[in-house]
């Protein structure tokens, strides 16, 4: 039995009864066969009932099967709030786990068809169900795909001060550069203000080109080409970094701290008994 | 002669008779100059035919040309049939042959045609002779584009589950965001269901823009701004771990082929005097 | 109380008196609680105001807002003067001040206001005021982003040469590639001119593809097809420059710093017992 | 005086008289002060040429300034007729250069200008005077940046393999995407045949998106979003082919072949004159 690797704080404390640390094993742990089984059932909810709620905006599909989605969104809600009450029943600290992260998404997947029967005009709050979304996270987070997810967002982590550095740098790129088309091409072209410019400027340097606002006059057009080769350019900047990060976090799993006791020499390999120049056992 | 470096398990077992033997080497090898003949001959004949059924696609074409196009792809089902009677005369396992990927293949190439003379409205059924185009990567895997290839698969396969975990992350991305445009813009800017605005949403996170469907209020501007940001930012992850991967992949076949005489273990680095394990003195 | 590490040279010099000195340490440096805080206030500052002269830029909202954001803009204006008065008075060397970027960048930050009021028809000279985002990166050039900032920096810098070379070939590219679009596609699918041909192929390359002017004739859309393709693959160019560059550079930062005793060179490797150039032995 | 680091082979031979042995120099070369200047001067005059035939090609301005443009590009075809004869007079082996690459080049510059006269109705062929501009390589090629190019063009040329493997996998999906479009779209929505179905699904993939085609079906969508994330996802493999390729001719500059006669030990640096384990003296 693998130990969980990633407890959240709500899991921890003092022992349960006998009946709710067996429930606790199956809703929050993956550990036994019962908790994976019952986290791929719980994915396959959640996405059919994604599929209920996406199926329920199309208004052809929603005209002609209303009944039947009716009651499918109406057997999810009632299956997760199910889901709620059990978790609220065998976690360690339920307050603590209400208060979470996934303890607020878990709420915002059950209350949206809730309020709906009060506030019968707030139909979109309905949209809101495709948080749950977010719930498959947490499933994820308990599995074989950690260390992979943790790789990412390591990387990811450690590079989010160049990335802030990059961010505000293209930030500014695209206000003045997008005033700068203000000016240049006036109203008569799409530019009506500067924030509509601005958001021109966006669509442009990140290489999107939706083409509902476009230069019209020879310097705009100069002005756009220049912005384009830079936007064509700069992706290489984030990628640059991210590549240079997960290089790097892969080169550091992959070397050792150790010094050898005769020679003194360093760099061996994780799995290294005895130094590779003198041939001295060196410990951990 | 180099030795057939990745034979099929059909091709196994066996002798076969002598003029099979010589066939099999022609058609389903590429170490004789017959063999290689054979192959870029097919890759000619391959590609005329994909010609073909382009051209037919195209009305004015089909009007004009009918007649020549009609007897060209008969001649090339001909030929191809001709080569799949062959391949089944000659291969050692016939049965594994035709359930294998390149069987099918092989026949979902000639299929269609005759399926066309008995069922005369299954006209689009015939775009699937595009398939044939598939063949070709047989005739690559057999030849001395196997290494790159493998490397490019290989970097592929060992960043898989990384890649799972972002597609995964795009997918909800695309989802919540999409939804959140469907509230915001609604069905008169174009987003008239929830699949149809994450169809806009995958659009625009991959920086393809077509404009179909484009924002129209400030407010769907400003998340679509995020969302292109974002999708701009992101690209750096796939390219980031599919390049960590294969500068890995790299060095790691760059690793010492060395073995230690007192305990066997390889793996070592090349400035290694010492067995990393024992401490055995190793040579060149 | 960590040193100025990046000193202006306008700000060297023989001391101040000592309210002017203690001036100097709010607003110029960053070490100080009252500089930081200073800092902070002045990035709000130059928020708001940019998000001022936006919102000026939207016809409804200035039609229905004019006093209030006449009134904003002026009192940002008098408060950028005092801060720029207050600059010139405490600065050691106020005339090295007023020609360096940053001292044009704050003066064009507030003369447009006023030029506005002597030329009542400069109205598009107002936009030059977004400008005032180039002086949030003197306060980020201060702090703790400085390093993250110049690793990227010196990287382009390194990379300046490659990225020209390929610049230049991307600009080749595109003047071919458009010349040749021009007369195969010629005016009646937007192919007006050479110029324009261009810009397509620009927009092409860069593959942000607005649809404005695309290519009606088979010929055409087979030409515009190498042109994406080449655009997809060769982003593997400035990226690879980037990346490598990058990873280079930490490299290089993770250079041994010990010097031999003998003869004091340095740069050895990690793993280097000996000095690489007398053979001197090197400790830790 | 710096040699010629890459004498094309059309200089090379028997000395030439005094006075075209100098000519030779200034035309050919960019060792001398001379030479250096007659290269900067036919770049503006390159430029210059290209801007006229540009500005020839807008009709509004063609129109107005029909005579200057008309004796200004006589001007330029004049200066480099003279150029090409004087490159005859001085080049070693006349007979190579004009049947080498930029031989061919330097003619097509001039050629259609008199071509023109002859044939009154050839106009769109003088667009081949933008070929002008690839005469600048030549120019770029002797100069410092020889070796900047060099190390692009040598890291492209190792991963030609790889990425010609990667081609051939993207015009597969291409094609087999495209005739699955237009079978499911058809013509209504401007998948009129199976290459005009192919031009959109290249147009997808590079993330170019137009949006001139766009898919209208849900299916059609659901397809199309597919081949975006597919698109969006496989930018990395060229990018991570050269970003490997790049930074493994990097290392492999960096890195000697050199072992040590005592301990054997290889993988010093270039100026090690000592075996960094053991102190030894290596030689070269």
């Amino acid at each position: 039995m693998r130990p969980n690797r990633n407890p959240h704080r709500y899991n921890q404390g003092q022992a349960l009864s006998p009946w709710r640390e067996a429930l606790n094993q199956i809703i929050f742990g993956s550990e036994t066969a019962a908790g994976r089984t019952f986290d791929l059932l719980l994915i396959v909810a959640i996405l059919l009932s994604i599929g209920v709620v996406m199926l329920d905006s199309v208004a052809e599909i929603q005209q002609r099967y209303a009944d039947a989605l009716f009651r499918a969104e109406w057997a999810f809600t009632a299956l997760f709030t199910l889901e709620y009450l059990l978790r609220l029943v065998c976690v360690r600290r339920p307050w603590l786990y209400i208060r979470s992260f996934f303890g607020i998404i878990d709420l915002l997947s059950i209350l949206p068809a809730y309020l709906g029967l009060l506030l019968p005009g707030a139909g979109y709050m309905l949209t809101l169900r495709v948080l749950r979304l977010l719930r498959i996270f947490r499933i994820l987070k308990l599995s074989e795909y950690l260390d992979e997810a943790n790789v990412l967002a390591v990387a990811l982590a450690n590079s989010l001060r160049k990335i802030t550095v990059f961010l505000y740098a293209v930030l500014t790129l695209v206000v003045v550069f997008g005033a700068l088309m203000y000016v240049v091409e006036g109203p008569q072209a799409g530019f009506t203000s500067i924030p509509k410019a601005v958001y021109w400027a966006i669509v442009t340097i990140t290489t999107v080109g939706y083409g509902d606002i476009a230069p019209k006059t020879a310097l705009g057009q100069l002005i756009a080409s220049a912005i384009m080769i830079m936007g064509y350019g700069i992706i290489a900047v984030p990628t640059g970094i991210y590549s240079a990060e997960l290089i790097n976090s892969r080169n550091n799993r992959g070397l050792d701290n150790r010094a050898c006791r005769n020679c003194g020499a360093a760099g061996h390999d994780f799995d290294a008994a005895h130094c590779k120049y003198c041939g001295e056992r060196i410990g951990d």
